[in-house]
This record gives structure tokens, C-alpha cells and sequence, in this order.
């Protein structure tokens, strides 16, 4: 998960009723509310394919695994479409604190960080209490150090504290610029686990070696730097294959009366290499993939395709260009995803009142905003960009990011209840949208 | 943290007043609640020294940083006291699932394990849900697997969840001799985290390699293992020092009248290897130091010396023999030990009523248990054999097994309110036991 969401208010429309519709609407609701779809996807990708960055060989498995459980689910045009991206590979990495007070640290290299020498690099750190601090330092002013941005990251239900903190992730160039030789980040992540979390550096550069510690470890070396030199060696090993293939695969759900006209929805298939994916993003292509095959499942399709995308590269830099480059010519009625974890969706967005909407999602206790939904995910931004209006499902994030690229993102953190109620809500939001004739590209001004 | 606390109810007894004691212990109490000395103990601690099990560079290191400790607070007699160990080191280890869906698991070896061949052991697994199970299958029945105990522990407010789960830990001997070829334990511990909690096994033999596997890993291989033959390949290596020198450190705060009764209390200074030790025991030493420190802080000491110890090889079989043997000869009030945390600290029990001590303990929401507290804790358990009376005070340790022995026992999960009550439980105490006249080895007989 990469981007935040914001909204612009527009004002709510009174549409016709699909009093046919909406009862369906409700009936997949209750039927999701009951089904184990989605809880075995995540078992069966966490536990078949395990974790699957772009490059390394359980990825390259989880191509004909999605293919097979895609066919097997009952979607039809089921397909592979590959595109070419750089896939970097973690190698051996370490850090410890070195001299009198010596001890090892958790460590976790950010993706795309240049190495570090073999021998590693040995230097004093500089630790600063917010990314902000290390940005007023002038140019030259932290030579021959290790700069730890030790910024805590807020807890909060949407993704605002995520969104405040992540910033300092992408800071290896700042620090090369004022002298540093290696930057270190305090995990972007809330709660207590000792385990790093990491994720993709996309500065322009100068780069410099770049890892996220522990949060106890990041507060462990600022607690020690109040009071002393505190020296480092890390060593960050890594390989880069600038033309790796990436994919994503896709199957659909064909209108009945409106095949061309298609609702796109989906997560991403690719995930980091510490944990086995779970929460990010195996609950956003099971919860997305359950909604459908509840739909498909149906005695009759809905009038529009519903076509369900498992994006295969949104961790290193999305999957968005190649799929919007790729279907540039489709009628896309909506693209939605799902890359927030599983746990309570608590509102959802479309471009236009829905008719039913409200009378679906209020026992999920799913609030339906009147506002503009924007940003709807990292793999749909090239469709948005090229004009397709996006829905958007807002999950309650205050636990996500406890997990979140760190090892502890597994099986064991996501919440059975929780990813029904999120199937329930996409396949109810996702039927009324499939089975209407709305154009949400007709979406009156803002007031 | 070994034993679990049983009661033997006894009569309550009414005990003359000592209205100057209770007035100085709330006192005490009550400035404990505002007192940072526990919290800069285990920040030091874990910072200054970091994870230190018997045999390593810095167990060694902490002996003197001590030693400086306890003089810093106006201990007197601070002094080291040496005695022989077998120290086990952890070396290289891995584990991983091989064949198709082959995925690296998160594995800690436990202490004492023999190793593997360097190359590693490659088995099928056998997966039992409970020990129970596992011990129910005949002799040789387990030939040339590898044994998975996946048996979950329950959360529970006292010890009694870890106490029904952790006999697992010491399974080796019964797989071997059912002719498996190593053992895996699913982690002795509640939560979600994926850092295996390690800790020693204890099994007469035969000895096989045995390690914990995180609790996702657990459950991801027993997934596997309910559809297709699961094959792990497992590398533990480590070596064993017999005869290491282990140490506890100890420092008093002298009585003022009678200086020959002691009483006893404290934790241990050594701890597992894969966290920092903050909760288990830098909570113990720092409550129980913290504590006497402010009685040694009031204008006049006590009547009794209050003693200080950080045993040094609770983590590997306790310092309990050696110190009782050490300490035969001497007067003996009371003993204490804290090894379970930080967290609210919900009940003390001492083997006779003590005046004042429910006045004391009720604003803390301390309930004063009128049962015999027995099982003190296993760095007394040489004393309490030899008839020294014990104190107990129980903390909730709901939370305690998410991160004991594990990556994730660090600063960061250190409630410093927690602390503080912790503090002031054993500040009220410990101050109206010192003050006192009583024998507590004069019990009353269970009714």
C-alpha cells in the first residue's frame, strides 16, 4: 500500500431505484458475511506461495498458482499478461552496534538500496528526531556519518499517520547530500515488534546504502546516542536485474447484457520478502476475488463484466502503467482496489450516489460517502490518470501498520470476521455498480 | 520465568500495629509511582548491555556494569560471587520447507539442543496438534521424521496458560525414543508475532535437535501438512561450554538494628539471546532495585538489611543451588524474586498477615492473598528448599508470553506505569517486612 486517499465533496444525486438489484445486492451481503473464500486464498497463497517479491522464485510460482485458482473459482478469460520491470534481491545484511556497548541490530535493507561494500561500512551515527531535523542540517554537514531518522509513526484509522511518516523512507538522497554514507530509518510502522519493515526507496539520488531498523532497535541506538558516540557497521548485499518480467493475471465475470462495459477490481499479487504477504496484499486480492465469485456464482451474471485483476508489481513501482498502457482501448466502467488489509472496511466512495447503496451497507456498518473518491491504489493510478472514475473501500488501518512489510505480516494477523465483512461490502457495492447502467464519468462539479 | 505459583490457604492472623511502618511504606508507595529509576535500569540495561546468556561477551560485560550499577545507588557490599555452568551458544540456524512449496520458516533453536550435522537434517514432518497426542503414538512409529508439535498455549492473567504449554518444549526425548530424528515445537507463547521464542529443554534424553518455530510457521506448516507431505530441511548449529563462569551480583541496604536478618530479593541479570531482556528480567532486577533503592533513600534505614541480588543463570538452571549452598549459614527473613514482567502487579502474598500491608497494597489494586505463597521463583528455590520463607507478588501476565524469550522482548514493550506500580508494590512491602519483628517461618498449620 502506497498511496492516501482524498476526497472532494460533490453533492449526493437522487437516482432511479433497482429495487431487483438491491435485494440481490443484499442477499450476497448476508451469503459473504458466511463464506470462507477469501480466508482460503490467503491461506493457500500464504502457505503454497509464501512471500513473493518480483524476481525471486516463489513469484515466478505464483503465476500458474493464480491461474489455477482463478479457473478453479469459475472466472472465465483467465490470462497472464507480462510487462518488464527491475527486481531488486535482497542479499546478506547486518548491522551492529560496535565499541564498549556492542550488540546486533534488526535490520532490514529498503528495496532498491544500493549495497554497501562487502567488508560493510563502519561509522558514528547521527541520530535525528524527525526527518524534518535531518533536512535543516546544510550541505556537508553530516560527513562520514550514518544518519537514523528516528521519527515515530501516529497510529490512525486511515492511512494519515502512515502517509506523515513514509516520507522518511525516501530520505537516502537528502542524506547523501549533506554528507552521509549510509541512512537508516526507523521502521514506518507502528507497535512494539522488533522486526523491521521495510519497502521500495524511490529518491532520485545521490543514493547511499539505505535500511529501516527495528523501532526498538532505532529508539535502543537514540537512547545510547543521548549519551555517547555510538559507532555502526552495517552491511547491505543486494542484486539488481533491471528487466525482470512481471505479470499480472486476470479472469472475469462476462456480462450478460453489457460485456465491453467493465468494472476492473483487484490487489496485488507481488509482495516484500520478510513475511508471506497476508495483509499486503493477500487479503486484497482474496476479498476482492470472494466478492466476484459470490457475483459469478449467481444464477445470472450482471449486466456489466466484472473482470478481477491480481496486480503483479505494486511493491516496486505498480503494475498501473503497463495495465492502463496495455487496455488503453476498453471501456472501463470503474477500477476499485483492495491493498489495506482486511480488517473493518468502514466507508466507501463511488463517483455517484448508488442507488441501494446506503440500504446495503449500513448493517456492515460501512458508512457511503458523498465525497469524490481519489487515488483508489497504486495498480489502478494509470487507469485513473487516463480518465476511469475509481470507487474506494477505506479499511480501519490502525492495526496495518504494525505488519505491514515486516515478517510478522502473516496468516496470523488477519482477522477471519474482518475479511468477510469486506467481501460482503465489495460484493455488494461491486453487484449494484454491475448490474446498473451508470456512467460515473458523469459526475456533476464540485459546489 | 520457570515455575508457576500454587497457594496453601492459611489462617489470616491479627498482628499488633505498627503505625510509623504503614505511615513511611505509603510514603514509599507513593513516591514510587513517580519514580523513573526502574525504567532508566532496563533502558541501560538493554541498551549498555543488550542480550546477555550465559557464555556470551556480554554476560561477561554486565558483571562490572553491575557492580557500577548498584554502587551508583548506594548499595553497600556490592560484590560478585562466581560460580561454574554449562553455557550453550547459539550458532548458525535455519529452516526451511522443500519441494514445491518451499518457503524459508522462522526457527530459534532451544538452548542446550545438540546440533545437526552441518549439512542439516531433511525429513518429512509429522504434525500433532498436542504433546498429548504425540506422546500416544507408539515406539518407532516416528522413524526418520521430523516432529512438529503445533499445540497452542492459552492467554492467561497468571502462569497457569504457560505452565499447561510449556511441557512441549521438553518433547525431545519422547520423539527420539518414538525414532523421530529431530522435534519442532510450535512457540511457547500467545500473540500473533513470527520471532520464535526460545528457552532451555531439560529432557533427560535422548537427545535429538529441537527448536521452536514462530507461531505463523507453525500453523503454515501444519496447513501444508493436512493436504501433502511437507518436507523441512532444519540446521541448528551451537556449541556447549561446560564449565563457564557464571556470577550473581549483590548489593545492601544495611539494617539499623538488626543487621544479621536478611531479607532476600531480586532477579536475574542473564537472559535469552534473540531480544534485549527488558522484560525478562530486566523488569525483575529494576522493580526489585528500584524499590529497595528508595527505602536505602530514607533518612534512617530499616531494621533489617534488605539484600539485592541479580542472579546470573536463571536462564539456564538457575543460580538456586549455588546461592543457597553459598549462603547456608546465614539468617534469612524472607526471599523474593520478580521474573514475570512489568505489568500491573495484581496480588502479593507473604506466609503470615503483615500489619498495614492491605492499607499499603489497596490503592495499587493489589489484592493481599491470605494463602501460602510457595514456588518463589526459581533463583529461590535453592533457599526456599532449605526452609527460607518466600514472598510472592504476581503480575498479570496476560501479555507476557506475546514476547518472553523472543526477538521481541525489548524496551518497547515495557509498560512504565506498569513499572512504577510494580515498584511500589515492592517498596510497601519490603519496607514493612524490614521494619518488622516477625519470624515468618512461625506459620500457622493450614486449617
Amino acid at each position: 500500500m502506497l498511496r492516501s486517499f482524498a476526497f472532494v465533496a460533490v453533492a449526493a444525486l437522487v437516482m432511479p431505484s433497482f429495487a431487483g438489484s438491491v435485494e440481490t445486492a443484499v442477499q450476497l451481503r448476508d451469503k459473504a458475511l458466511t463464506d470462507t473464500t477469501a480466508w482460503a486464498i490467503v491461506e493457500t497463497l500464504t502457505s503454497e506461495v509464501g512471500p513473493r517479491p518480483i524476481g525471486s522464485a516463489a513469484y515466478n510460482r505464483s503465476r500458474d498458482w493464480a491461474v489455477a485458482k482463478l479457473t478453479a473459482f469459475g472466472f472465465t478469460n483467465v490470462h497472464v499478461e507480462t510487462f518488464v520491470k527491475p527486481a531488486w534481491s535482497r542479499g546478506a545484511e547486518s548491522a551492529e552496534i560496535v565499541g564498549a556497548h556492542s550488540q546486533k541490530l534488526a535490520v532490514l535493507g529498503l528495496g532498491y538500496s544500493v549495497p554497501t561494500p562487502k567488508a560493510g561500512i563502519e561509522a558514528p551515527v547521527v541520530v535525528f528526531g524527525s526527518y524534518r531535523e535531518m533536512l535543516a542540517q546544510p550541505p556537508g554537514s553530516l560527513k562520514g556519518k550514518i544518519v537514523l531518522v528516528n521519527q515515530p509513526m501516529t497510529r490512525t484509522q486511515d492511512v494519515s499517520g502512515y502517509a506523515a511518516a513514509v516520507v522518511a523512507r525516501n530520505g537516502d538522497a537528502e542524506a547523501a547530500m549533506r554528507g552521509a554514507v549510509a541512512y537508516l530509518v526507523r521502521s514506518i510502522a507502528t507497535g512494539t515488534g522488533r522486526a523491521p519493515h521495510t519497502g521500495a526507496t524511490w529518491g532520485p539520488g545521490p543514493h547511499i546504502p539505505c535500511a529501516a531498523l527495528g523501532v526498538p532497535d532505532a529508539d535502543l541506538v537514540a537512547s545510547l546516542a543521548r549519551h555517547e558516540t555510538v559507532r555502526i557497521r552495517l552491511k547491505l548485499q543486494s542484486s539488481l536485474d533491471q528487466k525482470a518480467v512481471a505479470f499480472d493475471v486476470s479472469g472475469e465475470i462476462k456480462g450478460r447484457e453489457r460485456p465491453d462495459e467493465v468494472i476492473v477490481i483487484g490487489g496485488h499479487l507481488d509482495s516484500w520478502d520478510p513475511g508471506t504477504g497476508a495483509l499486503d496484499d493477500g487479503a486484497g486480492i482474496a476479498i476482492t476475488t470472494a466478492a466476484a465469485k459470490l457475483i459469478g456464482d449467481l444464477p445470472a451474471h450482471p449486466r456489466r463484466t466484472i473482470r478481477v485483476v491480481w496486480w503483479g508489481s505494486e511493491e516496486n513501482g505498480g503494475s498501473s502503467e503497463a495495465y492502463a498502457k496495455a487496455h488503453a482501448g476498453e471501456k472501463f466502467v470503474i477500477a476499485g482496489e483492495a491493498d489495506l488489509g482486511g480488517d473493518h472496511a468502514y466507508m466507501v466512495a463511488v463517483p455517484q450516489g448508488l442507488p441501494g447503496l446506503d440500504e446495503v451497507m449500513a448493517p456492515l456498518k460501512t458508512i457511503v460517502s458523498r465525497a469524490m473518491p481519489r487515488n483508489g491504489g497504486a495498480d489502478i493510478h494509470g487507469l485513473e490518470e487516463a480518465g476511469v472514475p475509481v470507487l474506494v473501500v477505506l479499511n480501519d488501518a490502525s492495526r496495518y501498520f504494525d505488519y505491514h512489510h515486516s515478517a510478522d505480516d502473516t496468516l496470523a494477523v488477519v482477522d477471519s470476521d474482518g475479511l468477510k465483512q469486506n467481501v460482503a461490502v465489495w460484493a455488494g457495492l461491486v453487484y449494484l455498480i454491475a448490474e446498473s447502467d451508470i456512467d460515473f464519468r458523469k459526475v456533476p462539479a464540485a459546489k
